[in-house]
């Protein structure tokens, strides 16, 4: 167990009011323990209790390491239920979002307790990465870039945005990843007004532009950026969005640093591209957190007013997406830091037509 | 929308005492929809109400077809609960199983009810499969005969378990699956003890058992069968273990009929096992149900006294594991017929010594 994230946890709960925790999440359980596991449907459970009374809920078909925590092991035939009401404090028992219905509903019922959404607990305290967390987080950005501009390079006439993809997918086993933090998006031409667009058998063709968000895991931790390139020319009026959707971007990354209310970095993007006219084009928040999942808890969205924190990493990412013509996009990572932000990728962001 | 599922479903719904029933497995949508997506955190779900007055929850940024279903578009930046809770009864809300906390526990509070279980209603439906699914699942098993075969076949000296697991995945990609059901199992001496290993460098040699345990997915469909062969000499008590985990298997398929209980499988082979004095090596359950994911809803196991019903698909995979010696399990899918079952699975289950 890591002493410093279970203590950051408890110390979330207790002005939550909670004192029990249920965290189900095998990736939050990985975080605080170290130990790895893929339950599938089986319950795998790391409870936090504030009186250091922890127990972590296992399986006899997991296969985990010696832990000092105190470890109840579980049968496929025995009831999950039963087995965990005797642990529970008679008080509200919070749990965190991903907890599945058919856990939590005989868990409370067994207990007789009322159940809140305690996930902010450790979903904040994971949102704010430590140093080691931070060095993954370069490492898997480092490696995007070298990629992106891998597969940038790779675009050839009568190419197919699959194979582009299936290209980037070697790229990143060279750099030993373990796969992809999402499917990638790579679009051409009309495809990129669709955001979340899946790579088909289209063809690239000359005056398309190309919008490549991509992502990899590499040592458990994700990457995911996007840029917007054009194939051999491009339409004057789509340099223009790609100008507006940069500056977007350029306003959102200068205002982040602690303090400054999520909501704001969302507004600054937002009201360039409105006061350019394409306001209504720009369809999804600003930005996502990411760490161990590409989208982790948090947004950066018009209705988060949540103050930036020192050491949260976050995408800044706006668009522009007009229905059946064209798509651009610009994302980059950036981990708040003491007095702005570290951004993570470090691919120009300037207009770049290719094949030419 | 497909009307027979959708009938099927509300017909579960009224013994079950549940006038309205939230679903928020994007495969059982897509069951009863046809509709596929990938919501990854954000809400997708259906609403199937007694009164006929369905609501489909979904997001701007899904890409999802034309449906004759009444759909309610959320984006990012709205209050799920309060959106949903308008379409709810002033009745308990039967949620399904992995409805996660962070949808569930809003809506309860939202609209003021209170949720149970209804997971069953599904799930009891999805469990027995129509001709189309039964088709489907029978191409599966088929690619899965083949490529278990092949597999056997690729095995040589100095191989190493994950050289097999790569040269599966090819092989299931010249079939056009599109992936594997659960992450392979190959496992080589000791290391068939533990029934869950992830193949890793272990290199075969002389003697060792090879568990097999393989699916892929083929039309979204799952297959999944295990078979345990020997390099080249097997030890005198291995061959007797593998014989009686053969019968254990045969003594529980030959059981296998409409009505039977599912917990008569199980013990019929732990019986055998036992009465050899291996009792204690078998340590998880005779099987599982399976369809478009491996582990659906429903085991064959000690404490499932339900009835099989006709059409339902499930596992068969008795295995005995010494610790730090030997492992072997026997598996194939069967479908519940009327008069006893389809076994999906046609390679042979006697002893075979691969490499000589």
């Amino acid at each position: 167990m890591i002493q410093s994230r279970f203590d950051r946890v408890l110390a979330e709960m207790e002005p939550a009011g909670l004192s029990q925790l249920l965290i189900s999440d095998p990736l939050s359980i990985f975080y605080l323990t170290g130990i790895e596991n893929h339950p599938v449907e089986r319950f795998w459970a790391l409870l936090l209790r504030n009186d250091s009374k922890h127990v972590l809920f296992s399986n006899k078909l997991f296969n985990i390491p010696a832990t000092p925590l105190t470890v109840v092991t579980l049968s496929d035939t025995d009831n999950i239920a039963e087995n965990v009401a005797p642990h529970l404090l008679d008080e509200t028992l919070g749990v965190d979002k991903n907890l599945p219905a058919r856990f939590l509903l005989p868990i409370v019922g067994a207990k007789g307790v009322s159940a809140v959404l305690g996930s902010d607990c450790v979903d904040n305290v994971r949102a704010c990465k430590d140093e080691a967390e931070k060095a993954l987080m370069r490492r898997a950005s480092e490696i995007n870039d070298i990629c992106i501009e891998k597969v940038a390079a790779f675009i050839h006439d009568g190419v197919t945005e699959i194979e582009c993809s299936r290209y980037l997918d070697q790229c990143y086993a060279e750099f030993g990843c373990e796969g992809l933090a999402f499917p990638s998006i790579i679009s051409f031409g009309a495809n990129a007004a669709d955001p979340h667009h899946a790579s088909d058998g289209t063809v690239i063709k000359e005056g398309d532009c190309i919008v490549i968000d991509i992502g990899c895991v590499k040592d458990k931790y994700c990457s995911d950026m996007t840029r917007t390139y054009f194939w051999k020319k491009a339409d004057p009026k789509h340099l223009k969005l790609h100008d507006v959707v940069r500056e977007a971007y350029e306003k959102a990354a200068a205002l982040v640093r602690p303090g400054v209310p999520l909501s704001a970095l969302d507004a600054a993007a937002r009201d360039h591209i409105a006061a350019a006219g394409y306001g209504e084009y720009f369809t999804h928040r600003l930005g996502h957190f990411i760490g161990m999942e590409d989208h982790e808890k948090g947004d950066v969205s018009s209705t988060n007013h949540a103050p930036a924190k020192i050491d949260q990493v976050f995408s800044i990412e706006p668009g522009i997406y007009l229905p059946g013509e064209f798509g651009c996009r610009i994302e980059d990572l950036v981990i708040v830091t003491e007095n702005g932000c570290e951004v993570l990728n470090h691919v120009d962001l300037g207009v770049k037509i290719l094949g030419i």
